[in-house]
């Protein structure tokens, strides 16, 4: 049996490591387009900030292709696929000499990742702009940041307000630009200010609803075009979403979902036999709303990658699905977030209640005490939880996230959580952790 | 109706809150033995400690006499009962005058909680020898404390290790006496050595498998005599547990438990109509046994008094249980548990396998990462999760025990814990954050 696996990070590596352990007999090759397999990209942001020892992008780096070959791994860097023939059961490479052969497969995993969105201002030739997604990209993001001054970060996610707190730990004035009316979009707007502070406190330029339409510069870039005027900068970093790669799985017939990544099993298998698709390319089921979803994170693309390995190996694996959680950290700041906001929880067409929780993560008379904010949402009438927020000035609070994700991986109720027998001392938490209080009082609306 | 209320920390305000809610019109009246009531107990280590603004045990009150009294309640200090008459209905109270008087009650709620547990030696008029339970206690404590230099801890469990860290805190020589084999002995035995380390790192010296005979000194003590020889102290703590205060449940012919405090029904009733309990006097359903236990603390006190208040004004609660959670702090570490050790699981007489890991808490690569060690335990067979301890060099980690503390009170499983989708960026966790990978490993052996 030969499986094929088009690239080689989170889920590509996941999937073979899997697939050989489920079959020592296999033939198991991966084709990497790029220089590098097996990194943690969630960490760029922190080599370029210095929290990196040594700052080596190379620390990032899980396994090596040596270390795959050892495990009788096939890895083959520098690796183009350009086309699949499903009937034929080949997929097209063009290698590093640039001449492509067709590689027969058995079982195909479609691991292409997703790239960062290049709005039309951001195809330029100018020198000085930078998106972020790969090891590639954050050494010539490195490189300008060398002699760089000013930075312009355009897109207030998760990457955007990672970076502003890098850049400034690298003494760089930070501007930052979002479309929308506050950073963090993806949080319901009562916790959105709350990050913007942060962001201010941390001497970053915050500029919202301001809408980037070009940039300016001979050689290197000197500004960002924006419709509230030109703002100054030599380096610009545009981080405003990734998108699937899916060219490969068109090519192959494969179907694409809603989301336009492309649409999966529970096996991880596509509508074309042989062909899987895991990872950062694809969607995965969200059990909260028992659809399909496009959240491309690292642990998903992991799970989904032993999931795909496994059943491509001729083992028996499901994907049990994700419930949307997320957590990330800007200066002090903990960001969390599980299951549906109050708005996404409206989108589904769910009746869903809020509370709004400020307190302390620790007991309030304590030293370490320090505010946090949570935001529970459940269903009314079925009495369901649904999802939590939370913003923490002591960004490991935010991590209590996880209280809400387990829960809501069981279909647990508001109730489960009030009645969930928590962690208590003084410098942990209140008698009644924030999580329970909103639940006692999200009780009351359901 | 007239409610009565024997005790006023934890549970038993928190009864008298709720009774107030669910009647209006009930006469509600709490007596306390003591001075204070409502206040956070385990704070007393953290106000001694210089951790609490101003080093001010007021600040741990939650609610004084003159604000429940503004809520309709009838707060009577310095009442000692000491007899019921459950025919009568009457219970005995002797006031500050020293008089007596029978008060009549349609509902008695127990709520006398726990005493410090004085082995002989320590039934002493020497000055200088203390226990830690109330605030009387801290301040006394904290008298002694203003010219001590060298204090003996006795005992290794939660109190002793915060207080460990809180004399150290203080500038005081520290010498712990433990009569187990190793400190933290309510930890399964691979998680001790840690604790010993960190108090150890800290400056405590400590002496383990050492048992207390007796105390040296005229007027204030000098030392502490052990079968391992004198120990010179100016202070001593004696910290070797609680006991359930229960002679007033013995005189009403309550009946108590195989632990020794009080048994009672999910709506916290005794066996005697009329009289409920709740707090560190009465015993609390372990959901992960189906079993009566004696874990008292104060989340639970907190919970237990809201249900018994609810009931005793005529309302419908019920105590879902406990699982059993813990957490400390000691120095940098934290240790947190729920559910069933390795060791209580056989007690149990539960088929258990348990595994060990000892990985980070954050990203390998992030300068933020520390060790952390997490012991996760299920029932072989069914795959049931049993319970989890974490013994963590960054205190905050320990407090993602909540996580197999919420997915415990949903009888989850090892592969429910091993699907959660837990929150993931490099500042927080692994891709994989420690209790995922604990228990995938863990599924092997189950």
């Amino acid at each position: 049996m030969r499986i094929v696996i088009v690239g080689g990070v989170a889920a590509g590596m996941s999937a073979a490591s899997r697939a050989r352990r489920q079959n020592p007999d296999a033939d198991i090759v991966v084709f990497e387009a790029g220089e590098f397999i097996s990194y943690a990209a969630c960490g760029l942001p922190y080599a370029l900030g210095g929290e990196v020892e040594g700052s080596d992008f190379g620390r990032l780096v899980i396994r090596t292709p040596g270390q795959m070959r050892q495990r009788g791994i096939s890895v083959r860097l520098g690796c183009q696929a350009e086309g699949v023939d499903a009937r034929a059961g080949t997929v097209t490479v063009r290698g590093p000499d640039g001449a492509t052969r067709a590689e027969p497969y058995d079982r195909l995993l479609l691991a292409t990742g997703a790239e960062p969105v290049r709005p039309p201002f951001a195809q330029t030739d100018l020198q000085g702009v930078h998106v972020l997604k790969s090891i590639p990209d954050a050494q010539a993001l490195d490189e300008t940041l060398r002699d760089a001054q000013r930075v312009c970060i355009v897109g207030g996610g998760y990457i955007g307000l990672e970076m502003a707190e890098m850049l400034r730990q690298r003494g760089l004035s930070v501007v930052l630009v979002e479309r929308m009316p506050e950073v963090a979009s993806i949080l319901d707007e009562p916790l959105r200010a709350p990050v913007r502070a942060a962001l201010e406190r941390g001497g970053v330029d915050v500029r919202t609803g301001v809408s980037v339409s070009g940039l300016t510069g001979h050689g290197r870039v000197t500004g960002v075009q924006t419709d509230a005027g030109l703002i100054r900068a030599d380096t610009v970093l545009v981080a405003v979403g990734i998108r699937p790669r899916t060219e490969l799985a068109r090519a192959a017939g494969v179907t694409l979902g809603a989301s336009g990544a492309i649409a999966v099993n529970n096996r991880q298998e596509t509508d074309v036999p042989g062909i899987s698709a895991a990872g950062d390319c694809a969607e995965a089921l969200h059990r909260v709303t028992g659809r399909p979803v496009y959240i491309p994170l690292a642990l998903t693309a992991n799970r989904a990658g032993r999931v795909a390995g496994v059943n491509m190996a001729g083992g028996d694996a499901t994907f049990p699905g994700i419930v949307g959680t997320g957590i990330f950290k800007t200066f002090e700041l903990g960001i969390g977030l599980s299951g549906l906001t109050q708005a996404q929880a409206e989108q589904a067409g769910l009746k869903a209640a809020s509370v709004d929780l400020s307190t302390t993560d620790a007991a309030g008379y304590h030293r370490a005490a320090r505010p946090v904010h949570i935001r529970l949402t459940g269903e009314k009438g079925s009495g369901r939880l649904l999802g939590a927020q939370i913003v923490a000035e002591e960004h490991h609070a935010a991590k209590r996230i996880d209280v809400i994700a387990a829960l809501l991986g069981t279909g647990a109720s508001v109730q489960d959580l009030f009645d969930s027998d928590l962690a208590y001392a003084p410098p942990f938490s209140s008698t009644w952790d924030f999580p329970l209080v909103a639940a006692d009082r999200l009780l009351r609306l359901l």
